[in-house]
């Protein structure tokens, strides 16, 4: 990103997800989402591959700091609570405060659309599997590590959900955590 | 189905998935699939709609089972339970010894396709929905009722991946047992 374009990557994916509010995302193109933010195709470009990465455009730097996070637990900790503290960090990172509407608009515009719920339920079992597979060079087993993994996705999901509820007031690691608690109540043997 | 097409369906099927092994899927036409099962087109698209439903038939049948079972579980029974029983139901019904080298190649041509890997997350999600909303009927709460479908979903992938394992000597409803035992201790606080 230029110096000569502050943010101009924010600036578009905020054009671009208030346009695809307001008009439907199949319905707005990548001219209309340029000229809102006030810049040219040529920048969206530059930043994004279409008009669909810009909803799935942090997912690759999240994966990653979940894994690291998972990579690097304590020994001592259980494959939940490592998968549970990359999911923790990745919330005090990606979904903060100042997120929470662009977040709560991503999930609506891709409620709406079949294709974008296939790519982004897709984005999520890349992100088991990354996590599966972290778990297991830290030596868990299988089918341990892919169960594991499974599990912290629908930690991830519930925590997400209710974050963007409207009437939320908890910060994303809190709710990782309370789901999490949630889930080993509701599998008390 | 006509009685003078004994099991046309079954047949079709077979066809096509030892055709989408040899070939690809992208690479096999409905009528190299009629030929092979000595069937005309006609009749293909009498059971199914395309060459992707063949591999999606049975999705709804399997959905309404788990769903009837959870429904009609016991009060007594924990949510997980409960929905640990409808998947142990489907796998009595439709995960058979008979059908495992179909489920297996069935599962080998939709690794090789990204299109027919978002397909079968996007059923997966759909059962996920389905469970958590025969829960909610049961006086589940949200999150808890979310939490569970997906925790289902989970032990269910497990279960299915090791019961198409060449080695496997499991049946199906146990392996359900076994995942679902192995989460509770995996999760146990």
């Amino acid at each position: 990103m230029g110096r000569w374009e502050p943010d101009a990557g924010g600036r578009l994916a905020q054009a671009a997800l208030a346009l695809y509010g307001e008009n439907g995302f199949e319905n707005t193109t990548v001219a209309e989402i340029a000229e809102r933010a006030g810049l040219t195709e040529r920048t969206f470009f530059r930043h994004f591959a279409d008009k669909r990465e810009v909803l799935f455009a942090g997912g690759s730097a999240l994966q990653e700091l979940i894994v690291s996070v998972v990579a690097d637990a304590p020994d001592s900790q259980a494959p939940i609570d490592a998968a549970a503290a990359g999911l923790e960090a990745a919330g005090e990172q990606f979904f903060v405060q100042e997120r929470r509407d662009f977040s709560r608009q991503r999930q609506a515009v891709i409620a709406s659309n079949p294709e974008l719920q296939e790519r982004e339920l897709s984005k999520l079992a890349g992100l088991s599997t990354a996590i599966a597979d972290a778990l297991r060079r830290r030596g868990v087993d299988d089918p341990a590590a892919a169960l594991t993994a499974e599990v912290a996705i629908a930690v991830f999901r519930t925590a997400f959900e209710r974050w963007i509820d409207e009437t939320n007031r908890h910060d994303f690691p809190q709710l990782v955590r309370e789901s999490l608690d949630q889930l080993k109540a509701l599998t008390a043997a």
